[in-house]
């Protein structure tokens, strides 16, 4: 932490910061500049909190200068965390697929939109039973039926599942029928969730919420593993900006910034994080250039009757082009698709 | 709804559109422009999907009419809805303050500052419990031994108490405990502790969230009314922008955009709005004179000490300021400090 | 500056930034802490570049640390700036209102406006007569004839005037014509521009940019003040957020920010901060009661026959019970609505 | 414009709102749903202002239906504009690469640079003679010299040259050294500015602001062609949000949305859009892979030596090595490199 002075502070104010300082155990250190003293911290452990320094007479400005976040630090873990899904690994390397529906809506279109995506080449199979719509009065998902549906329909064309969890409840369901734990951008910030997937023997997929910043999204993480569990994948939907032609604006920079900060995969969602069918596909593409880890992908068979969502779902056959493309930009960023393995072999 | 076509668009797009929309149930309105056709669509109940039409040939945009909230609106219910909290009046003329320690931290601490906001005038007595904390290594807040203390402080000094829910487990207790439930902005759109504080039998302060547009704090209150509880007092706590001088942005416009669209009040918290000390007392002046229906405050009688938020607590004496100024400005907006009555007279 | 080192930073790495730093005749001074170094700067008579620094190895962040405006600083000039327009003080307790159309449309419409806002008690007249459209195809002021007519009103009321200017030639007829030059937030990076009005002779009204910080805002008064023009009042009118119920966010905590970072006054506008008529006497009061330094309002005596922004006109009568308002809020900042007095005097 | 009715809107209420369309020399079209009456308006040529309706009693809202571009729009002219920057062309399925230093420093930097660049195949050399710097203090280019020693080394190594005009007697300048003239962020809205760009006898580079949406910088390349110069190029850079991982949040969906709506061609600028040097490349090639018609990117021999942006500079070998990876991505967005041609056979 660096406190700055006013150009303004007396001498006694200084001594007062630093008396400040060391009464709770610190060292201060003072830099003294043409203008202006400015006070180094060091003895802590912890991250300080600015706001101890901020009102003391003399202080212009609180800089903080660690970083609060450890174990999903790169500094901490300098290596690539691999995430197996099933058999399917996620990061150093891998970049793999999810796909599938926004909402499980019944057995045949769960069938029939997860067998035209493993077709596809889609590694996990995604679709929700639990959707966090902003009306009470729009579809809320099959909640436990579809559940069942998702696995019913995994087991049978052979691929691992993804869901989201919304509370309590929703997160046993989820680990006792998938293979991955979805937290979403609205629960990205439900601490007590977090913890319970931390608690929880499942991988998670964290989404950033609309409005944090990358340091939050870590610290999100950072609930997750200190709880524990350290598969966690991160993924990319799209911040809450000025503009007005994306439902989101897909902030690829974001990518590298987190894998520069940290191990952990991070992957992304051009469905959300664009709102525009027209858009996916594109942005995919962009998401495989910068270097992601992955991406998940709505897809209907039949968009125009699907429950949810229903402007973002691209159809199969869009997905199936792209996949083609992905082979060849990924060894651009030293990635290849993912191989799915046996859970077994996995371990 | 209205769909807009291309100006390029085919007699038998606009002929497919219409007939996509009969097929629905629904009646098209035609209205052919001297460039372009739009399509009016009436006859729904409920508000329709953009999506059930913007991928169709031809269609350039679509625009939705309706709004997708019912009971929180103005329309529905022109009159100002009076949310009494013990027996505290907030909204429709009554402007109520809550104020007290972001945390409580012990009873001598949550006694002394709960004297001074009593004292200075302050109506209900906030203090937190259960604090969402971006870090999992910081005071997470005492839990149920808190909420003890905040009762019996709040007996002791004779005030209606607000604390912050989490999760089922600690609106349970909130719900024991206090007389009003915070839903804190992180979980505005946590739409399973919207239906759990929507079933609760006691009033509830829903706070907007960082990235939230009014349009959806309204319909998350939506829920809570949906599930029958009417108490419902909005709060107005900053959004997430690009300035950098605040933590957050204050968007006291929004005061006035809610009392248009809907009858609940809205009250306005300038500590979390500004996260900084020197700037709540002005800008919850601000917040008088735009008219909105309360306040919400941190006090802490010794803020370098504080456990949490330290950075943006006032004194008791800043408290005893502003609350001097009010009576000056509330009736600019045909506005009064609120006149505690006992439970059993405001039933 | 501080450079912040990565944990894993060799002791080369460190001793490298510090020669770098010393190459450029300034000093280091590192900082050892328990899990990495930091390194302080000091010696520059300049705000240093980070980028100077941010991709030597080794290197994990660099933090400015001074702040890059001098002139327009409180540190440098701690009494408030008194901004004299014609014969009407702005600042230190002078409250200001400048009242008016958005365009000067023609006599008539431009004398009763005038009229009106004179006797509503507003102290300077507002009216564009060089407009900034979006649209190449909307009305774009009347140009010269335009300035012609407020400055013949002016004299006829007897109020002096401001006018925005968009590029030199306008500037020179707006010093010709009128009291006070206005640059627009579309140019409030316009540096030629403001070199230029830096260079004039008279009063410059600078309005914040739409994605500008305060910091921006204070450096683009500094080329103000660098050029010799020390009479600047500075005015929020507004910021670009998600936000989707008024044009603009109206960033009142930003007043308060200014004032403290310099000595500079600070109006605010509520018409274009958010653009709907029924929003602006609200956000005017709430102008008031944060402490600004006066307000600019745009008034029409017809909004419906308006040729520009009639949207956020206000008429006549409101103007007027605002102005019966404002002394109540005002002693509140410690602040009292301005007294014109004839130019002679007030030099 | 749809003009939408409150729930309560009496039928006298409506009538009016009817009686003022009609005074405008238009048509209603009164659209009567379960809840509320809706109103369309068809009979304009131009765009109607929402505020000519919106505070009339009885009206919830007023919706524009049409945009206000015309010359820019892709419904106007469906096929891709091609613009020649001396023999290099720029769109319909050319992708061009813009590079070179931010400011033209000196002769021999400038030789080094562009030598570079050209040998690691970029089409056109930029370089800064004019810089638009936040503070009146920093480096502010070499102006008129600068441009000549671009010209100089621009027939050395024979590439077209793009320079940055900031007001009228550099853009005058611009058009005499250079092959394009580049309005910067900061200006896209100094109209002044883009009509005399729209005059020029050159084609133009539009670069987005910061807190433009898609729609204005579309208005405000129609300002450019409505003055009758249709060879205009827009730039996405990036936009200001919350995030503070880069300077600027690169909006590349922004290119697909352009694409839509517009003939004219879109490159992205990595260098700003991120503002960190090791972004530059990923991003890059995500604006290759999302479909954009060319990158601008900052290239310096030795950034740590640059007089400006020296944090988001690349080194020559990262240029070529991005230059490499292109002809693998543009295939699959129906692109190629641009191969120059001589400016007369281009013509």
């Amino acid at each position: 932490m660096l406190i700055v002075m006013t150009v303004n502070a007396t001498k006694e104010e200084v001594e007062q910061v630093k008396r400040h300082i060391e009464a709770l155990g610190l060292t201060p250190h003072a830099i003294p500049g043409a203008q202006r003293v400015a006070i180094g911290i060091t003895g802590n452990r912890d991250v300080l909190d600015p706001s101890l320094f901020e009102n003391l007479p003399g202080v212009l400005e609180v800089i903080p200068v660690s970083h609060p976040y450890k174990l999903v630090s790169r500094e901490v873990k300098p290596e690539d965390t691999v995430v197996w899904v099933g058999g399917v690994p996620v990061g150093g390397g891998h970049f793999a697929v999810m796909a599938g529906p926004c909402s499980v809506e019944g057995p045949e279109q769960t069938l029939t939109t997860a067998q035209a995506v493993k077709k596809a080449g889609a590694h996990i199979l995604r679709g929700g039973a639990f959707k966090p719509r902003t009306s009470p009065y729009t579809f809320q998902g099959l909640g436990e039926p579809g559940l069942q549906i998702l696995r019913d329909v995994s087991r049978e064309v052979g691929m691992p599942t993804v869901s989201e969890a919304l509370d309590e409840r929703s997160l046993e369901l989820v680990v006792e029928y998938c293979d991955m734990i979805q937290i979403g951008a609205r629960n990205m910030q439900n601490f007590s969730l977090l913890r319970l997937a931390g608690k929880a023997r499942k991988p998670v997929l964290l989404k950033r919420g609309m409005a944090a910043t990358v340091e939050e999204l870590l610290m999100a993480a950072e609930y997750l593993l200190a709880e524990g569990n350290y598969q966690v994948v991160l993924c990319e939907r799209g911040i809450r900006t000025f503009t007005d032609h994306t439902r989101n604006t897909l902030d690829l920079a974001a990518v590298v910034a987190v894998q520069r900060l940290s191990h952990l995969p991070i992957i992304v969602d051009p469905s959300h994080g664009t709102g525009k069918r027209h858009k996916v596909v594109p942005l995919a593409r962009a998401a495989a250039a910068v270097g992601a880890d992955g991406l998940m992908i709505e897809v209907h068979h039949n968009p125009m009757q699907a429950l949810s969502d229903r402007a973002q779902a691209i159809v199969p056959e869009e997905l199936a082009q792209l996949m083609n493309q992905l082979p060849t930009i990924l060894p651009l960023t030293g990635r290849h698709l993912a191989q799915a393995q046996s859970a077994a072999a996995a371990s």
